[in-house]
């Protein structure tokens, strides 16, 4: 079958663009000059002509050229976004709150993947710019000296997410990783816990991972407990990976009384494993994890976690960009936006 | 501070641009025409031109206007797609597939999330059509009549993805729930179960779930098991949902020997729920699972379900697209990518 062919036998235009917006302004009753105005700018034309032309543009399958108004003021209206890892359900909800303004705003979302790569996300954002985006959201604080070079030169608003970086390219909207890992592994200190574990992913490409793990070495500081390097853990993601974490744990010469897994994925596959092996949590050993996510109040025992604000995260990054886009604010700004220590029986 | 200055004080360009085609030829030391040809074509210039040409844009911070050519053309290198929720993991891993096919072919993905609303996939579908976008990736198989007429108008290629729907707009590439879910029911009445429970999400507004219901009838229609509409039940999402399905079902006057849940979250909660409680999984009931995420083989016990290609599912859907819009294919396509059981020690 031939591609011009449609699934339904007949021809379809070659190219797109065949409904013009004359043919709205016949349906709506009103001239093609109403129609124009309508669609740029709704507020300007009663509600009964803007609803009118709604309607038309619906009903006659209108669909108004936005690239090429774009190229006219050399900017789209769509937003970038490179996270490390599409896939990871924490940032697929930093993604829904970006996503929710940005579609209040009429703007477009273009995520891209880096693989937790610099180099990747460097890429990334060298092709947005290509695509002249009105905007970047990028996750990650850590890039190559050529993006942040790429980033400055183009004057596209940037805000970044991953941490409370105190050098951000232009905006910062974020937690801190740092005074959250403090504060939990004081929330154990206190609960009388004096043999506490720390479990991060591998901190050499993660600057979260660092920020967490001298946050914990600043509240064991701050109580006076000693850091046991043997207390402390890198390992890859995983369930596997949690239960193994546990394991070589509890079976080294340095048996925690509890585990602080600055990873959620890492703290089920040790509650898991405790299930499977029949050792009480928090008895045997103290479990905490670092995000709330819906899981954890459902494991047995409930898993005491940090609440942060992922999603207000994605909602504020939208928020500034398109301030600044569209002329409200000239301003940098770092917004912090705090997070909540959830206690539950783990601990 | 002025939004024209650079977090380092430094003021920046007014507009993006600055650094020219004629800059990567210096640098490269080659002519501006050389430059122009390694990157619409690189095959046609030699592998070392290609590296330094590759190697100044880097050095020079290079950023081609992708946006301009693509209007010259009237086609733009993005590829729209939407899904019903981009927090759903499962719709991640899919995106995750179209994401690396479409980043090794310099193409870029635009995301939108429908919120399981045809009406919002129809105004996404405008926006895309509106950016003139090459393709688009659609995981819902029910439209709006005006959606389907704006993308038949448009010429532009699409594959749908959600279900093997034998009316697709143009392409599909999928699996079909009605004989996965046919396979699961007929699986667990080899093991001797008679009286199997089905708990889908809701089926009025979910395609997916109407079809597990129709293979699921079709199954016990297959073995003589009768179909009992108490041992069917429709329920929202969640683990909590999962855990209230499993208690109403056992405590309903007609109490299953194994529920399918055709959506692994609620499987999980419903096994969670079993630990809680002390019942012995599949003693007291067996439980089976739909998609095989990591966490089912993890759970106490490993729960049985179904392996669906969703990482698959993505990677072939970009390549058809790629197919049509590179030329190499004028033809429509249906793929049934198929699916496998896991069996494990919950059935």
């Amino acid at each position: 079958m031939d591609d011009a062919t449609g699934p339904d036998g007949q021809r379809r235009p070659a190219a797109p663009g065949v409904v013009r917006m004359r043919d709205v302004a016949r349906t709506a009753q009103v001239s093609t000059m109403t129609v124009s105005r309508a669609l740029k700018d709704p507020g300007k034309v009663s509600a009964d002509v803007r609803r009118r032309v709604e309607e038309a543009v619906r009903a006659v399958g209108y669909v108004p050229n936005k690239l090429a108004g774009s190229l006219s003021s050399r900017r789209s209206n769509v937003i970038g976004l490179v996270v490390p890892s599409i896939e990871n359900s924490l940032f697929a909800s930093t993604v829904q709150g970006i996503s929710d303004v940005l579609r209040q705003h009429d703007h477009q979302l273009m995520i891209a993947d880096s693989g937790y790569s610099a180099v990747a996300e460097e890429a990334a954002i060298r092709a947005f710019l290509g695509q002249r985006v009105a905007g970047l959201i990028l996750h990650d604080t850590t890039h190559t000296p050529e993006a942040v070079a790429m980033i400055r030169q183009s004057g596209v608003p940037v805000a970044e997410n991953g941490t409370l970086t105190p050098t951000p390219i232009d905006m910062v909207v974020s937690y801190s990783n740092f005074d959250a890992a403090k504060a939990m592994t004081l929330h154990l200190a206190r609960l009388g816990y004096r043999r506490i574990a720390l479990v991060t992913l591998p901190a050499s490409t993660n600057a979260r991972s660092r920020d967490r793990q001298e946050g914990y070495r600043a509240a064991l500081a701050e109580v006076g407990l000693p850091a046991d390097p043997r207390l402390m853990l890198e390992m890859p993601p995983g369930l596997a990976s949690g239960a193994e974490a546990l394991l070589r744990l509890l079976e080294g010469g340095a048996a925690p009384d509890a585990i602080f897994f600055a990873g959620d994925v890492l703290a089920i596959g040790a509650v898991l494993e405790c299930i499977r092996r029949g050792w009480p949590v928090p008895e045997k050993v103290a479990i905490a994890a670092f995000d709330n996510i819906d899981l954890l109040a459902h494991l047995v025992p409930p898993v005491t976690t940090l609440r942060l604000p992922r999603l207000e995260i994605g909602r504020r990054s939208a928020e500034v960009l398109l301030d600044r886009i569209q002329g409200r604010s000239t301003s940098r700004v770092s917004i912090d936006l705090r997070f909540e220590i959830i206690h539950r029986a783990s601990t």
